[in-house]
């Protein structure tokens, strides 16, 4: 099993957070790049999420059915996601992947299912990256290509002969522990097409992406659309919620499905959801975020550069990854996020980083700030060249 | 597939709701026997949870790391539950019957596990009802017993062979569509003896009952404790979270397995939980809602008896159901429940009820007006013989 574990400098408690920033069980103030591992796109406590939230609070939450923010949710979900003809909603992204994967196979009535070597959907047994506790059968139908690689995924397709159920894709390659690939244009309009030759349901996984690159899907720039769609982190801000969306085609199958999990229906992270679409899609929210990504980008590339150290800058500017040449074991890389930790910029060195809308230009000027020290102690420590 | 559907005079969508009462989408206040189907145990917005939960929010729910209080609620847990040395933290029932699996597996190194006949323990492929889109590999080392047969289980203890990774048992029977049957003590110590011969885990699935019918686990009156234990629903009084707890024997095994969520930190359900739990320790409400029960099942009781109908009430008074004799397909339940829910008392003719310590002797004795009404209805249209 790949740990993704930090380091003894960064803190494992949190006890505030607001914005972009969080305070440790130290009490020390961190800038944070992590973004609570995704959920949180506008910020920590944004005010209209918290307000939407606590005005259904005060309704009501886990009751006995739907209250009607679920349909206004599932409404403004078909409404903002070009794929969506029908929403149903979950607690986790784990959830959401395996609802997929159940519909596709109750619609197709197959089995086999690819996935990228690698890639991540989830932390049950037909997925997580652990191996302990998980049986053989468990992944029996479970068959994987190269991201990213046409052939690759054709051979697995092939393999799959006339029992293939669905091939689930994230919009790019972010495994951990390893540079990030952004998906390449021909290769995901391959996947639709062998889903459309095949029968097979296209998946694609945009929990840890969604509502992040591309308001409508991760895919939407690309021009390929999904059969059926997991979402989950940054759909609320913060508040537990998951959703699989998909085509008028599945909606049977999705009816057919056996899924309900007792906080299923509870209505203050719908209530959190919708306020959050609503502000991504009435405020330049997106726009913002890759703009302070790109500084952020911009700014450590000249750092490096300054220092002597050659890094790669991967994955899409608004969850960038930083690591070194020459550094296959991520030991620069993880003593470069201690120094940055130790001076107040909290980051990690083998997974994504996540920014928000909470990040302002200044905020990423304070950043920089910090991982200039951070590279001149990796570079005095490296023996890198300073041109200075 | 069984299906659990409600009349259409049951309301879809609550809009609001207050103890032991919810108004739905059409304006109506409702009398509620569900309590969100289990998890609200101390009635809807309790003050000193929602207290709780509020200062949680202001600090920080969805973030990097733990907060505090996830240590605070671990160590009220093992303080809370006897078998419990240590408590893990998920999202859905499921997550928790899901990783005991995973965890009895991982200690073990074995794959087999035992469910009772037509136990309800999530609603994944290894233990869905439901059976579109589930493979045969999903249930390949998923073997099955009669609930309350010591025979049945030791047969299937032996089919299982050398390969028993666990028993998972619910502490009563509470399937849809039968009357509740509670545990024979002395089926609940053959499960531990059992477990204790062969060294399988013994699972105990308190995602429904906990912190219900009996703080430290619902089998702790009986004295039989498990290994691992499957917690959710009352344990943060309708907040979202779920928890494994287990043994020291079985910590290493439960750090090795794989699990996580994007919300699994989150710290406003563990402060709910706090709260709940708290309240539950150092209040009667457990006594409360026993009483509750009890003046509910004799109300009951006594009207049937008077409208000349025979009836069955099973499980513990806290989760009864009421059915009627003769009556195999709940043609005549379904329309008592439909009978009382157009007189303001929502209930279910098939899936147990669930009371909470918000039901006070007034609010039981308000709902047995009602259904004095809805007997008479069912006494009319069945023809039953009223004495009077």
């Amino acid at each position: 099993m790949t740990r993704v574990l930090l380091s003894e400098d960064h803190p494992q408690y949190v006890t505030e957070a607001h914005g972009c920033r969080f305070t440790g069980a130290d009490g020390r103030e961190y800038l944070d790049l992590m973004c609570g591992w995704g959920p949180v796109v506008l910020g920590y406590a944004h005010p209209a999420v918290r307000r939407a939230a606590d005005e259904q609070t005060r309704l009501g939450d886990c009751v006995n059915g739907a209250a009607p923010v679920m349909v206004e949710l599932a409404e403004l979900l078909v409404d903002t996601v070009p794929s969506a003809d029908w929403a149903m909603f979950a607690k986790n992204g784990t959830d959401a992947t395996t609802t997929c994967v159940t519909i596709a196979r109750a619609a197709t009535g197959r089995r086999k299912v690819l996935t990228a070597h690698g890639a991540y959907h989830g932390a049950v047994p037909w997925c997580t990256p652990g191996k302990s506790g998980v049986t053989v059968e468990d992944r029996a139908h479970v068959d994987h290509f190269e991201y990213n690689d046409i052939a690759s995924l054709g051979a697995a397709v092939d393999r799959a002969g006339g029992d293939l159920a669905a091939i689930v894709v994230c919009p790019f390659r972010h495994d951990v522990r390893r540079d990030q690939e952004l998906a390449d244009p021909e290769f995901a309009r391959a996947v639709r097409a062998l889903c459309n030759r095949t029968g097979a349901a296209m998946i694609l996984d945009d929990v840890r992406c969604g509502f992040r690159l591309s308001l409508g899907g991760s895919w939407e720039p690309l021009g390929v659309r999904p059969d059926l769609a997991a979402w989950s982190k940054a759909m609320a801000n913060g508040y537990a919620l998951a959703a699989v969306t998909g085509i008028a085609a599945l909606r049977d199958a999705a009816s057919d499905v056996y899924v309900t999990g007792s906080f299923w229906y509870s209505a203050v992270s719908m209530a959190a959801s919708v306020a959050t679409l609503t502000e991504l899609r009435e405020t330049d929210a997106l726009v913002r975020m890759d703009r302070a990504g790109q500084r952020l980008r911009d700014g450590l590339d000249a750092q490096a550069k300054r220092h002597g150290l050659e890094v790669n800058q991967t994955g899409p500017v608004q969850m960038p990854l930083l690591t070194f040449a020459g550094d296959p074991e991520f030991t620069v890389a993880t003593r470069w996020a201690r120094e940055a930790v130790t001076r107040g910029v909290y980051l990690h060195p083998t997974h994504n980083w996540f920014l928000s809308a909470a990040h302002t230009e200044s905020d990423i000027d304070e950043i920089l700030d910090r991982t200039e020290d951070a590279f001149a102690a990796i570079a005095r420590s490296v023996g890198g060249l300073s041109p200075n």
